[in-house]
């Protein structure tokens, strides 16, 4: 198998996909708008865990492209949970790829402690041997969120898996002090927006008495 | 008129399409074969150079979007003057945007010397309030076509446009030495081509007798 | 006043101090060790924002390259809050510039509730009319204290630096809980500290009785 | 060996005299100046060609370091000749690195027909271990330099260093038209400095008379 050509398509998609998902912010920011959207990245799965993964699940090696959905993968990282679903929102409007499927782990959190939002999508590559139609996982998630995963991931490789249940109750604990920053910082959200409303309602009021 | 929102769609079809172009050198990269193409660069147009433009054009500020076809503008350079039809022969083949027009000026060169290869394309572009379809040029030459019309554009600027008759004449010396440089290059090419299809066919012959 | 070449240096400066700080993650990475540095971001203060600080500060023109420090700005963020200190070990110990002060706002955090260290140094940049030595701040921070001050950035901007009480009270209590996680998450960094030392250990005297 | 670890610098280094070199043109545009450098580029030398290259002049590993000079490679590349010794000016007034040796190509072309600028430098780099000096080349062309160069590469690397005659023969013509152009060009920048120079005298005497 020649793993080179293989990638060669998902690493277009996730250029491709990556400065698609960066301009949203960009536009936001050109309108002098609060952007939903913190930061972006993006990667394609090193072969390696591709292989593991493929292993531990009995995937033969010509039905990789359609059971391995996450070879590439990006990330949409929000400041606050209602951002989450602005941008869900706008990924379900865009015309140039397909939505395959999506799964909330925000609102039904994994008994790790993960919350997260994930879309499958199906995206169309321009390759030089024409168009390939190829799966991509776009998470989206809050800055605590996205930080407390980071940290899991590393614990998970570092344990193979295999995380000690002291370890794990500490990352639960943390998985709740992530949770809690995330609430405090939807409050502020939710202050301002209200300070907003009842400001824009005085002067509309205002507004309505000099028109008199 | 806004026109931070005005560009905003535009800096997104550059960057999207910047990689898109680029990708197709990173795909001949991965397979080893000699790629068309030697690099790709991109750039919005200055908003003093559209309004430029306009004013010497006649179009009104609401016609913009449609008369001034180079406001998102690529330019794909190749080694070899071959190579320059290549990459139109593929540009017409993607689905991802439409061509409008296409300018050959390497069979039919400029008055000034100037030789390229121009292509109109409409993109669609995902914004934050949905599709919205733009026009861009795509400028397909060598390097040393390139070169010379870097140089000529600079000129060009340094004189508003009215470079002296002697200059001129120098410039005309210039493309001639570059389509010399061109031509001489083409030979090479053209030389490795029969070369290979020389050795092949000694191989195939030799082969072919090995299986006897 | 010409801006664009009084700002240049400094672009210069964080273009050069980017890639150099981002160059001690990608090290750790090489070698394969958990890298104190999650990521790295640089800006030069817009202008308009450095004439604010100018004006309520009383700084005349000719004194903005000394008195304002932070026209030039790298942050550093840290998985870990002990990273922090592992950073500004080897900040201290570089031969390419030369630290000035130190600030240690995460012993002593602010009023507001906002934690970070601040390093200013004193940084030489070749310039095209020669070298140039100009300040750079360096924020080092946690990702959890990184998400709160970006909050409490916008809402300071937003309000005009006059937060209202209660805004102020649960950007406060955020703080705790962006403290809360920077906790928690240390406890489990002891841990597989720990873990590893009880491993190493253990693994240790098995191979000494090896040995026998 | 540990490639990675031994790699490392060099990646580093190529990555900070990018930055540092791409610096000088940024500054030339800052200032709305011609610029000498038209853009630059920078590589680590692959592994299997340091191994090859070492291989064929017999040097064992632990004198990679001080005998392959360009395993960390920079290019310069200008609109004109003239503007390579400007950058080689400029290059020789920096504080940041020290020249070991210089080899001019341009003067002096080499029996093939390449022409450049070399310029090896000692480049200090800060690891996770400390400073750490190695060397570095920075190549210095014109465009019709480079161009010509980035052939006769390939073709050296299909032929395996041995280009037959005929071909041989053929990049001979091709240096020459090069060459050519870079002659052509010259004239044409060497009239435009005459022209701004006779209109820099008439309006310097008009404004002598002005001042009577």
């Amino acid at each position: 198998m020649n793993w080179e050509m293989f990638m060669a398509p998902y690493n277009q998609a996730v250029d491709e996909l990556k400065v698609k998902l960066k301009g949203i912010r960009a536009q936001y920011e050109y309108g002098s708008m609060h952007s939903p959207i913190e930061f972006v990245t993006g990667r394609v799965k090193p072969i390696k865990s591709i292989l593991a993964k493929a292993r531990k699940r009995n995937v033969p090696y010509h039905a990789l492209e359609e059971e391995i959905q996450d070879i590439a993968g990006l990330r949409v990282v929000c400041p606050f949970v209602d951002d989450i679903y602005t941008v869900v929102g706008m990924i379900r409007q865009r015309e140039d790829f397909n939505i395959l499927e999506e799964k909330d782990y925000i609102t039904k959190k994994k008994e790790s402690g993960y919350r997260s939002y994930h879309v499958i999508i199906e995206y169309p590559v321009e390759t030089i041997q024409g168009v390939k139609k190829l799966l991509a996982e776009i998470q989206i998630r809050t800055l605590a969120m996205n930080f407390w995963a980071t940290n899991e991931h590393s614990l998970n490789y570092k344990y193979s898996g295999q995380i000690p249940m002291e370890v794990k109750a500490r990352l639960k604990k943390a998985a709740e002090a992530a949770f809690q920053l995330d609430e405090e910082m939807s409050k502020i959200r939710n202050e301002i927006q209200e300070a907003q409303a009842i400001f824009r309602n005085r002067n509309d009021s205002e507004a309505t008495k000099d028109d008199n």
